[in-house]
């Protein structure tokens, strides 16, 4: 049976200059990067050199990046710090976040003195600027957390005019990138964001490895104490092969760039075009629909079926070899509807079933005409 | 040059098996283990294979397995839970534990009402039971959290015995039991610990990688927050390969425990007796000269050399190509003495090298001669 993985937003398959680089570190370099003879040293020097190169994509120095076990954790550390050592006592994050913010930080409200402001959002998902400069008034110490790209709809915040509002306000800006590093150019001495959450599963590298930017001189803590590796903010030996890994697959990522977006930005037209040719009726949740205003990998589509039916669609999808997405990962499995439409979209909408399409390089529009053709059949 | 790898208590060398079984899952099966579809549920069925497998070798559940980033977060997360959800006012702990332990029980009692004892030490390290019995008597949510194996000095605890007393006194019992996955049989109906910590790269699998067992109905919530991963306990998109890496490498262990023990005992007892031999004035730091009251992969010597020269051996080992360490890794490269030796040895022995050699299935007797040859030409 034909197989078509349309999920690259939930992680994406591994590239293979990633796997070869990862087993390379496994065969030679099983040192700790903490033992101070040659084995150690080698696996740290890797990790520094690792560390350096990763810094240079985003034009960042290595002292600011901070190796995490993922994008979740990455975020977990910025926050819970923010709150425990910064003194944070207001959040302005908005409902349309991950869960990794946003249980984050309803934890953080139960043992901090912490106000949490919900930025208004436009039916559309976008966020509302007017109103979180309002936000930004507060007399408290204010961390913004809102995320580049949204995961689940695509939208791109301008996070260099969050950026600067922040600044221009005294607040402290993070942002979740998990789904926009390795897929845009980032220059964070233009985009002054203070804090930032990546994870290399979503650009084709391996699972269980991520980092955190943390901008020089952020006093931040760790939230996961031991040993004193990276630089005393993240305990734990070093995972050498994923870190490793992951480095190889932002390189890749960022040499290809250009050519790879192109890739993937004409998939995308071309899906959007056949459901409009062929599903008149589908609409486009949140700015997905539009190249410029959405990220160039995924797209939420809004099926004209009634709810009786709808029920089947994935499953029907799933057996047609079909993967894609309700909503993020994490709920995927569940029946509840995704928290991020419940809040952008109608009554009526949310009585439809909403499907995320995410798309690689790997994927052909031959694949999008496969997937087309199951959806047009089931809705009619 | 001749290289000798003899910081096993640091890190270990991946067996083969592992790399290929991490290829294996790197190449076919890069679902995102949260989502619903087949690419999904072949990860998802993967990881729970995995658990019930690690769960086996414990005699426990599965559900009682939290995969974590390591063994440093298994124990942040079993300690940072037990004070902020279950309350725990007291902690009975020692100070020759590792600094994932330390350091998380200095800063919880930073947050939290929360009061620490550490329990008396014998001169050899040995715990002093009759102490841990008086501080369990006090009016107070109790947990105890002791290390089965001492990385430093290999000190083995009766954790049976602990286990024990901790059920009769109400208290919770945490193990840290990094130096003994993967080394020996825990049977954990019989030894009714209710969490402990472990990780991967202690037993020749990836780094990055460990698990909690938490006995069921513990009530432990995670330190971690975003999606339902790891039954709500653990948020971020698991690492597949490293997890499937770590199962096959306890596989492994366990398959040829009795095997390999012997061989690594005998490689202890071989060394013992050559630096005996060849070095008479040398003395054994803790219990780790004797071979039933200490960990059979390691041995901690305490070299008679004036402080002076004693300042260039490490460098003079790691010239010859012998990798060993000064304490654990996470302070070879400082110049403090070790928090362990610290506590147990005399004024006089601490002016002494003390280094840990730490052996595994492959290192050879030959090794052993070369590594004595060069101690006793230094010491001479
Ligand atoms: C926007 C966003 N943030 C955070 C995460 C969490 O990353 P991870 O699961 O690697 O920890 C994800 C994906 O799962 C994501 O899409
Ligand atoms: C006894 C003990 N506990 C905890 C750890 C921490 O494990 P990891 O570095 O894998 O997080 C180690 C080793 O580093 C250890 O030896």
């Amino acid at each position: 049976m034909q197989q078509v993985y349309f999920d690259n937003a939930a992680t994406t398959q591994l590239r293979s200059e990633v796997i070869t680089a990862m087993v390379e570190v496994m065969n030679n370099n099983y040192g700790n990067a903490s033992s101070s003879h040659s084995f150690g040293r080698s696996s740290k020097s890797l990790i520094e050199k690792t560390r350096k190169a990763v810094a240079s994509y985003l034009n960042v120095s290595a002292g600011e990046i901070i190796f995490t076990s993922g994008g979740t954790e990455a975020d977990n550390l910025i926050l819970q710090s923010a709150v425990r050592d910064l003194k944070v006592t207001h959040i302005i994050t908005s409902k349309i976040e991950h869960h990794a913010v946003l249980h984050t930080i309803e934890q953080l409200v139960k043992d901090y003195k912490l106000v949490v402001s919900y930025v208004d959002l436009k039916p559309n998902g976008k966020i509302d600027y007017l109103h979180l400069e309002t936000l930004l008034k507060r007399e408290a110490k204010t961390l913004v957390s809102l995320m580049h790209i949204n995961n689940e709809i695509g939208n791109i915040l301008n996070i260099k005019k969050v950026a600067d509002l922040c600044k221009a306000n005294d607040a402290l800006f993070h942002t979740d990138a998990v789904q926009s590093v390795g897929h845009y150019n980032l220059d964070l001495q233009d985009v002054k964001v203070d804090f930032l959450a990546a994870a290399a599963h979503k650009f084709h590298g391996p699972k269980g490895v991520g980092f955190a930017f943390i901008r020089r001189n952020s006093a931040l803590k760790p939230s996961i104490l031991g040993g004193e590796q990276e630089r005393g903010l993240r305990a734990g030996t070093e995972s050498v092969h994923n870190i490793v890994g992951m480095e190889m697959a932002l390189k890749c990522a960022y040499q290809n760039l250009e050519k790879e977006t192109e890739y993937i930005k004409n998939l995308k037209q071309y899906f959007i075009s056949s459901i409009e040719k062929n599903i008149p009726n589908a609409t486009f949740n949140g700015k997905s629909g539009n190249l410029e205003k959405s990220t160039y990998t995924l797209v939420n589509v809004c099926l004209p079926i009634p709810p009786k039916k709808a029920a089947m669609l994935l499953f029907q999808l799933d057996l047609k070899g079909i993967a894609c997405s309700k909503g993020s990962a994490c709920q995927s499995g569940s029946n509840q509807n995704s928290h991020v439409l419940t809040e952008i979209l109608s009554e009526n909408d949310l009585q439809k079933p909403s499907i995320r399409f995410s798309f690689s390089i790997y994927n052909t529009k031959e694949e999008i005409d496969y997937v087309v053709g199951v959806l047009k059949a089931f809705v009619e």
